[in-house]
């Protein structure tokens, strides 16, 4: 009997599991609804009885379980304590229990750091020594792996690369910075420069894309807009893409890496910021060898963070094995 | 008879060395100027009879030679490819010729990581398992020791994060990049600013400090006339430290370091630039434990570099062992 690892990868709303083989095949995957709402006890009822069904679709043998988390996480204790996209998990033991009921390990990984190890590992990362990747949504999110493993900041805290300032004369931000790359070139950031742009400019395209309601306008109205050629959607983007370049061109400055990878709902049309975002990163930059860093988007969309969680716990039982 | 490693720091001005025992121990310095304008020939006889020298005033067995050097280098090769603070020198093999004379292993590194890795290894930053080294003298140089080694980026470069942009609507710096850390906090920056200031208000104290003479207005007279709370020297100064201050929050967000070394010219006066970056530091970071990384001054100053070369030797030394 084959042994496998089952990935979690748990989010705000969506819990996904995949049984994953040693060479990175998912042999299948299922999810369901985390509804964080219910509490913890309630939600891991549900991730238990998530792989428990998955289990039941292969004949292998579980061997590990890999969970990446939407953090803060206190990874070495297996703790969520993340009460903002989680309401009420302040401190919530998930690896501890989870070993208990499947009598196998089960390790913790920050959902960003997750998603990184799978595309180095059967992603779009594969091969790269340095590897940052870089997660465009409702926020920004960076993680980097170097030579296959997480680098981990000061108490294994998940580096947030995200909140670099990048321009002081731009919006406060949660984090606390003006002009932090999130405020400036997230989805949510992309959302409110296409409210304020279309506020000003009644008659662009976003406007009568969003049937006419401000409120509707988003960074998809943005996006479809701009594909249309609507000017003030262009601008929306070309600014967001500036900003998306800045950051990537101080990520270069400091971690010289062989390969970005790109992934998030708004690099789901990284077709439309790449033009604005080399241009940056060339313009900026003359003194690492920026030429020789590729830019690329993301493989393994949705299924990334599972994938690299079931990594991370292949890689903790090579290490049980060699102690 | 006990062995030791000859440690050399190479600027475009002066080339220091120190015979350094196995524990860090300095056991004898010396230096001389490079005369880089005579060429790479007359330098590299230069840096053979420094070592000499120094070697004759010890009786102790010559086991390897490390050397610290102003970039651009390929420490692969061994050569020095910097033209611009020695000028002439385009494609200097500087490793080999000096293995050949003086039959022991010769290792090369940029300057700034050898700082970074004297540091680590004797002076400040001992124990830090993530330590992130500034420089902030003419211009403004960065080193990360993860782990006791120094991080490099693709190809081995050195990454630059000097130039990481912070303000775009700051002055353009030869990097490419407009408002880069280097152009808005640098020793250069800073006496451009305060020449700047001084223009407009001729009524400074720094005019009074400069002889009334504004291109002898640098930043040690700015220094100087904050000290004596001169407000128009308060206020470059402080502008200064505000930048310092977020190129230092963009490097905690990416490495999440347990230690920041500060360390070159413009640092000598560190107390005064301190409280703003501290300011800085605790307002824009409310994401990674910013409060747990230690802001700490350099303790090895001019002797940093030919420590850690040393210490990259030892390394090198070790290896070589191994294998």
């Amino acid at each position: 009997m084959n042994g496998i690892v089952v990935g979690v990868d748990i989010g705000g709303t969506m819990v996904r599991a995949g049984a994953v083989e040693k060479n990175g095949n998912i042999l299948v995957i299922d999810e369901t609804t985390i509804q964080a709402g219910e509490g913890p006890k309630s939600g891991l009822e549900r991730i238990i009885r998530l792989i428990e069904t998955l289990l039941k679709k292969t004949d292998s043998r579980l061997d590990g379980i890999g969970l990446g988390c939407t953090g803060p996480l206190d990874i070495k204790r297996g703790v969520i304590q993340n009460p903002y996209t989680l309401p009420g998990w302040q401190e919530v033991p998930i690896t501890s229990p989870l070993q208990s009921h499947f009598s196998v390990p089960v390790i913790l990984e920050n959902d960003a750091d997750a998603a990184a190890m799978g595309e180095y590992w059967t992603g779009a990362g594969q091969g790269a020594k340095r590897l940052l990747a870089i997660t465009v949504g409702t926020g920004i999110g960076t993680a980097f792996v170097l030579n296959g493993q997480i680098y981990r900041g000061l108490e294994n805290c998940h580096p947030e690369g995200g909140h670099i300032p990048l321009d002081p004369s731009g919006p406060l931000c949660y984090c606390g910075a003006n002009g932090c790359w999130e405020i400036l070139a997230s989805g949510t950031a992309i959302t409110e420069q296409a409210r304020q742009a279309v506020f000003q400019n009644p008659d662009s395209l976003m406007l009568a894309l969003a049937g006419g309601e401000l409120e509707k306008v988003d960074t998809s109205i943005a996006v479809l807009a701009a594909r249309q050629n609507d000017p003030v959607a262009c601008k929306v983007i070309h600014r967001a893409a500036t900003y998306m370049g800045l950051g990537i061109v101080t990520a270069i400055n400091f971690f010289a890496p062989e390969m970005i990878v790109l992934s998030g709902g708004v690099m789901k049309s990284s077709d439309l910021f790449l033009p604005e975002i080399n241009k940056i990163v060339h313009q900026n930059n003359r003194m690492v060898p920026a030429d020789q860093v590729q830019i690329v988007h993301a493989k393994l969309g949705y299924y990334a963070g599972l994938v690299g969680a079931a990594y991370s716990a292949y890689l903790q039982l090579q290490e049980l094995k060699g102690n």
